[in-house]
């Protein structure tokens, strides 16, 4: 994993400032570029595959999304950046998908950028990069695959559930960027479920080979979407002390709505990091316990057989003349003496509570 | 307890921002409305069942608080809110019972989230939540269920005790506040007292199998309290601030009381954090500690009894030629040597203070 | 301890602000009110058993004194109050002894809540409060029992020494502040002294069974001096940004003297704080340190006599044939084996530094 | 390492301040000194081993980058000072590589020391002291040894790569700094891998000797990088404040694309701390884990043999009167008994997942 | 040590505001005045021992220095306190040794407090206080003893090396106080010398018995170092502030450099206190790693000898039917089967890597 973020830095180092760069992995992806177009009564959908063909949309009074898959596709991107009139240091951070969620104020256009968050099949938490321009009256997305997190925006674009259809495009924007916050909450919910069973785990002594290092997995994930998602907070707070003239003073409302869920996020994910700390703890404390259990066991059964075989020992030695080896019953009195003594040291570690 | 939170957010995530939807799992819990109206010389008492029957109330010029309980109603929030006029982001968060305690200012009312805490029959703490909003001449409370904690506060009503009676809305919501916060004090005595607890039964050596287990979960329990307190202290330094004409400059005051009481629980929770890490510590000596006695033990036992043992192997063994085992006093010279030497090491282990 | 502190809080959960209710523990304290009045030429002391026989010396041009002892006498307090014109919200702090220190500025008089730490014949740190007022021409001081703390200042005044009897009672106000401050250092002297015994405890090896209890222990009496200390740095710190008139501009300078000195106190106490955390990293080393060398006389022992003792065992067998058995010199030449193979033993934990 | 910089110190205490003193080691380096000339239409690249005839080139209003290597040529560096009017303060920093990252801004030029990490042929970390001063027209840098960081400006300027022929000296400043900030990612990357490769050591139980002193070295190696990195923000940031006019509001957009790299590797090497943090944890713990497995092979091996052993002594004595030992089948019932006792030991052990 | 300061705060507590005590212990050292005056053409040098002797110096338009060494003889601070017209608490600083380093600004003069750190012939580290007072054409100094820091001071004076003899008296207190910060770096040095001893021998497993205390001893010296050079930042970014006319604002240039010079010590002291952390945590785990050692020889040595003592014991039985006993090659095939048992212990040991 390291190896490959190493790579991407690569790619860029020693790079001419503002040259569009892909640094990412999935480079023979397809180009697909959907545009939604729509006000209160009509809203039209189309899909494109070469960006020029959506610049008319531009032209509308109309508020107009355009969601651009594929960011191996650098000239499309380019293109759209001429287009919009877009710096090229923005195009180069599109592309350059290790960005640190980030917002940049321009004077007719605000740039975000926000991490994406899912698992794939194997379980590996994966960051995407979406980057948001919103414009007068266009937002455009940028996103290195198809996802479906905006699944439920297209929906209600075309449904004209909600507000949205009789709203302008900063409440676009928002109902994006909320799409994705949302998601973060079932990305919290698979790692409170993780650390659940770790505790399940620690706690009925089922101590697993890889424990110690499963646990430091969890950390590393726990660190990588507390990365992803703290400068975020940052990001709506900005939008919020409205620094800029594109977002409507009555929309920022629905961005504080943001920044409340974000802080719960924020809060959850600190309090499981909190956690594992304490799953470490535990941890060792668990290992402490089991070797204090071992040694108990090997100190009653040195400490009771011990003194016993070296009594047994001393019957056991040739000399000449030892008395006690002639009585009748001594052998009997020797098994008598032996299980008082058994006897006594069991009592000892009873009351030591070992036993 | 997790996974029931998660589910709290499922409930929540792809939804159409402002729509209102309990959270909670109340959901069969019936409506109950309380509305009190009161000035100076008179007040009224009246339960409802249906939100509308109570409307009226707002006309007048008196005080009027309106107690709704039982969440799961999101209709009659609704149209409480239509009434009112209120944001439907704020008649959202009503509902949704994972809010974080906040204030949000509007123009014409104060929306408070607070969150009230007690232990349940089973002493798991429950943190509920009380949403409060100010307005003009009225107080909104909503509950999940109807609790205890504003019984107080419906007693001073009845008899005029105290200033109530004579003062406006903003002092209605310093008083219901107020109660919440005085009510933390009780969950403070509870983790007091279970902290002592641990460390009686650290101390006296009384190390039970899950008090490792048993200790975590008090540190989760402070934090779970820790999180719905904390939030508080900006929520009353933003009213002391005077951000709001609603709260009256003479009733800050008051609201700082609060901050002063709010303080302390922090300050206690705080100094309850750094007790459990050092009763962890404590736990963790303790056991290092048993563990060499442990130790002890077996490096006494073995040492006295392995030499002596040696010794009788030697005659033991059956050479033709051993010219001790032949002489007379040998086997009683060997019980001397053997006293002696068991002797020696008692010392030994003596000045080492192992013994 | 704690369970103390539950009670003080039990009794005031519930209450109509505003009430003024003693909190702690000396209910039967008998009132007792001495009272100061001097200016740079004359000055007059009285007792008084009733407060309201010193309310004319309020009307005088000089400065005025009052120091109240008893807080379980609550009509006294609020008749003081009323008199002076004090908000009730004051004077029910002045009687909940469990305040933080802070400082509240009023119109016409400022409230200042300090700490006043001693030990008490069982080496507890106990903090009483003490309140302070201070208006245009007077002081009111309010404690639980009659300290020594003021001893110091009685004296100046009585005597004239330094320029008390010169000055305006916000100097009165500075100088008892200071006599507080001043016995903080009093304080850590103790403290340092309780550290350094344990540091010699803990290196003399002389590790009694309650070190780990001690240490905790005093751990908490830091976290307990450090709670009441902390705040009032910020109480100065208000007093010195000359918030309120009733402060001369030139005695500011006194108050940043006192400024310092707190800065110092709280200096120690950090320094304390992290010499605690030292000491229980000492003390954990040092059983690690005691459990290695308990191991290291178990392996020597062991080690040395399990070997010699094995070979005792082969030549006691009983076999028909074991040729060594007939020969002369057979145990003598294992005796020597024996002798070597012990000197072997011992250069070789000789070498591993064990010895 | 440590007492080399030790030496550096020593050479500067007791100085008079704005003495130009040499304090690193590469003492006898030759000058070396190259200048580039050019705006948008031509460029002039020339090399120079005396400082003063460069200074023509001033004159032109052509932007003027002149780059000195080999800082111990002090009177070289004084004379450009002069010349250029640098304040001598400035002069002894630039000398003086021990400073850290920091911005100085003049009326009429900034002053900007950064350092450039690079790992030696052995393996350690480097950090050179590079020195930027941009006049109205001119960038100059000093470094200790040529390096070849800068080789990819050099080769934008002569092929008129991007924008950095049509720009001002602030651009070339920004394209300067921007290439050391790029050599960031290199070391990031190395850092990176080292931590993976301790982690796969440490979890294949390939626990080497040294383990524990290359962490702690890693440890201080990223303690260094952070050191050299850390100021930095604070410069670029008070870049982005414009407090200067020499930077055109232009091209800061271009410094705030620097500052998010910075805030990148910053993130990076924060998260590398918590991981060598968390190496140690888990190095701590696999020692326990393996002292667990070494005691319970000791513990199964003791448990099992001590008491056989007893049992064979037993039957080793010499009494007169031993019943058992004439009976016929004694020898073999006795087999019996020890083998049944041999395998309840290995089930309890099983049992109690030892084995 | 403790004790010592102890005391020092005792002889303070209780004491009028404004007395001037000495609270060091050097009660009897003797007074020593000198005298710079100086402008760009002449200086004069003179000793005195008496303060009035001096007094005539104050009118000259030269600038005039004025150390005193011996803060013992209170009556001669109190003498040039008078005729400088310096504040009563500044008199009382200047003598209670136990101040933090602060500065004060009067507005006809600055009362700056640093502290002098050296190592004394036991190599405990001692801290001096160094007072300075900077008036219009005058500095003062006060010191415990004659110390040799300000000797390159001295001698630059003399000499008129650099610009000392050109500027003003702000420039002569710049000079001073950079002559003490300088100092520092020495401390640096002797701290990551003993750093690298204490590394050294941990590594080498050169364990002393008192490393533990020692490790402990030096973290409690970089605290006091650090205690000691901290707040001088907040002194120096006062003076940057330009808060006093009396500092020239070019001059204000030299202070940026010693502020500078105080980052870069206060960092390495920070970084010292990580270092000591990973001391403490190698030394545990070199500890752990020991234990380790002793368990494996114990192990070993019992694993493979006990099995072996048990198979003698079986054949060293008296029954009278042991079949074994009598056949010819019993006894070899035994030895045989034990090297056998022996030899399949050691690789299993082998394997294990314990050997």
């Amino acid at each position: 994993m390291a190896k490959k973020r190493n790579k991407k830095y690569q790619k860029k180092i020693g790079q001419i400032p503002g040259t569009v760069i892909y640094t990412g992995e999935k480079s023979t992806r397809e180009l697909f570029i959907e545009v939604f177009n729509y006000d209160n009564d009509n809203y039209i959908e189309k899909d494109f595959s070469n960006v020029e063909e959506c610049f008319d949309f531009r032209q509308l009074d109309t508020v107009t999304w355009i969601n651009l898959n594929g960011l191996n596709h650098v000239n499309q991107i380019e293109k759209i950046g001429k287009h919009f009139n877009i710096h090229p240091l923005v195009l180069e951070d599109i592309a350059n998908i290790s960005q640190r969620p980030k917002i940049d104020i321009y004077d007719d256009y605000l740039f975000v950028v926000v991490k994406m968050l899912y698992y794939d099949a194997n379980e590996n938490i994966i960051s995407e990069q979406v980057s948001l321009i919103l414009g007068e009256n266009y937002v455009l997305t940028f996103q290195e695959a198809e996802g479906d997190v905006f699944d439920s925006v297209r929906g209600r674009i075309r449904l004209a559930q909600g507000r949205i259809r009789t709203q302008n495009a900063d409440y676009l924007l928002y109902v994006l960027m909320d799409a994705v916050v949302d998601h973060y909450f079932s990305i919290i919910e698979i790692l409170s479920d993780k650390i659940e069973d770790f505790e399940t785990d620690i706690f009925s002594g089922n101590v697993r080979d890889h424990l110690n290092k499963d646990i430091q997995d969890l950390k590393r994930e726990i660190l990588k979407v507390r990365r992803a998602i703290f400068p975020l907070r940052e990001v709506i707070s900005r939008i919020e002390k409205h620094e800029s003239p594109l977002i409507n003073r009555k929309t920022i409302t629905y961005y504080r709505d943001i920044y409340d869920h974000l802080i719960q996020v924020v809060e959850n994910i600190d309090i499981y990091r909190e956690m594992i700390w304490s799953l470490m703890d535990m941890y060792m404390t668990s290992i402490s316990n089991k070797m204090n259990e071992v040694m108990k066991v090997l100190t009653i059964m040195a400490s009771i057989f011990i003194p016993l075989t070296f009594i047994a020992g001393i019957y056991g030695m040739n000399f000449d003349y030892i008395p006690e080896l002639h009585y009748k019953y001594s052998y009997f009195i020797l098994w008598g003496v032996m299980v008082v003594l058994f006897i006594a040291m069991l009592l000892f570690f009873k009351r030591k509570k070992w036993l």
